[in-house]
């Protein structure tokens, strides 16, 4: 299986992922005022938020990743499909995490939403690893300023991921902005994958 | 990364939030006539129908644009993932408005509704500003009356959906028709964009 | 815009579409044995497979129809979208028919599915005429005897599920059990479209 | 149409139905802690990863097998679409056995989800010796090799997948954790289509 397909399959999950992190919101029932109610989801449109722009972060480096990568072999596929697992679930945590952020139960929420993250960006670094070890996978007309600046960046990439996990055992609502941070930084700073 | 893939991730993102949008309707569980609840539930085709024309005018209009836009940097795929995230939002308000455009509460969801599609428009006119400005990512080959002519188009396209939002002050049911007949001038008025 | 792009689209939203008919299934509540409440589902199990076959096979024959269009203009672009919204809102009459074929309120439920089609195929013969008449976007290298055969198919296609539709009137089962057949002849007749 | 088109598709159907396994999960609603509600949902987790690696394996193999196929027709088209139905209807059974696991119905619900993916498992013979029978629509560049090696391997993966079904009967969560093991084993042994 040649790589654009790989690449073509995981775009398609990552958009239907992002697209369906609109299920974060449920329609106010109750019998306060709609406006009060909007705007009393807050959470949820934070949740959306900070998931929407790691998710779309996350595409936007899978494509840099996928370009270093020449070929594929049944255990790249495999890890695949684990890294998309990750990926495909966080709908979930968000939903969990809008609804919880502002209840007592905010840090086992925060803590449920910064785990997904957490194994997301390790399900990331395995695959990464896997193909760049001893140049496995990679391209014969990689970048080789690209490919070790990925390397580079994978390292402190899940520190600060799991550091923003242990945020939550502070502060839920700061770790939970941390993560949305995080992504806004990861999209501006190109510098990370050694591009210009 | 090229300008297709960017396209591509775009059109799926588009592709699954208009048809998401049938999540707007919920079947009947009253005691009612089956026919009469089906008939009942006007708001809810009316909502579904101006949005399905309003996120599908976008994907049309985001090839006329993406085609004059010649690369792309990281600050443009920010903006891109920031305006899907407006587009991904969209069967929210739907169903806000399908539910409460016959209650009393048909204000606020209207002025909801509105508002999402004007900060739709917002995220669309920093799209193409940033990209448009000083020829920033504009191709060498684009075409120099269309590039102008989106430009014209720009400003008043968000001051229409800004003004059918303030029209939900007066009347809600207005306000969305209104949305709608813009969806429907902007597919058909070819002469916008500068093409004949 | 080119016809590929509207074709890949249009595919989107067939894809998600036909997925989303999924969604007709709830998981069982009640306290009788599971397996008999999965049994008790067949509904579901028939409306599921007959709206799948319909937007397979309307996916397959949109193949058959873009590949003797040569360009699109705006209008045409238009009906597209009007055509995918009837396409998109099948999930919810399957679920409206899954939930109450089997109730006294199956007349409503089946005239409901079958308006949905109906609706679709007149979509569908807006769509082709509009393309066909003058030849106004037909290919140049397009292939007579298909287009004239599509032509001739559309007038009996949509008094097919026209008559189907009103069958509901006397049998309900009998009309959703008809559209299935229906499905399966557009199949597996390929002279319909002067192709063998 | 081409078979690039079909499996484009087909791939679209794949990359929803696995990415729709998210709504698996509820979001506890109960009063007990939210800690405690997301580890009592492992059910939910099992069922969630089994899914999923068994339909990415399938997406991996289906690519296998189209490769090997140089054209199709329509009986294959309408084979084709019923694969999907039975790929799209996964999420389904993937519902019902994450909610019954772990109660006194496990054993229907564990036969459900054997039953589906079995009912998968021979829907996808189906489409290969319908295409290989006679080489009627395979490619004149396929590999004689990898097309033996399918044809091989078919007949022991369905047995493979009713045999994990009948397993039900005796143990309702032995016969889902060996699908997950089958999934990984297809995923691992590259040899089973005749590939090194």
């Amino acid at each position: 299986m040649d790589t654009r397909r790989v690449e073509a399959f995981s775009d398609g999950v990552y958009a239907i992922a992002i697209t369906l992190l609109v299920l974060t919101f449920d329609v106010p029932e109750g019998r306060a005022s709609l406006s009060h109610a909007l705007i009393h989801q807050w959470p949820s449109y934070v949740a959306y938020v900070v998931s929407f722009l790691t998710v779309g972060i996350m595409w936007t480096n899978h494509h840099t990743v996928m370009q270093q990568i020449g070929r594929v072999d049944r255990t790249f596929l495999l890890v695949t499909v684990v890294n998309l697992m990750f990926v495909a679930f966080v709908p979930y945590p968000t939903r969990v995490v809008a609804k919880f952020i502002n209840t007592d139960e905010r840090r086992a929420a925060a803590l449920f939403y910064g785990i997904t993250f957490t194994c997301t960006a390790l399900s990331w670094a395995l695959l990464w690893f896997y193909a760049a070890l001893g140049n496995r996978l990679i391209a014969a007309d990689a970048n080789p300023r690209v490919v070790s600046g990925i390397t580079r960046s994978f390292l402190p990439g899940t520190l600060l991921y799991g550091g923003a996990t242990l945020v939550a055992l502070a502060s839920a609502t700061a770790s939970v902005v941390l993560f949305g941070l995080i992504a806004v930084f990861y999209a501006l700073e190109s510098a990370i994958f050694g591009r210009e």
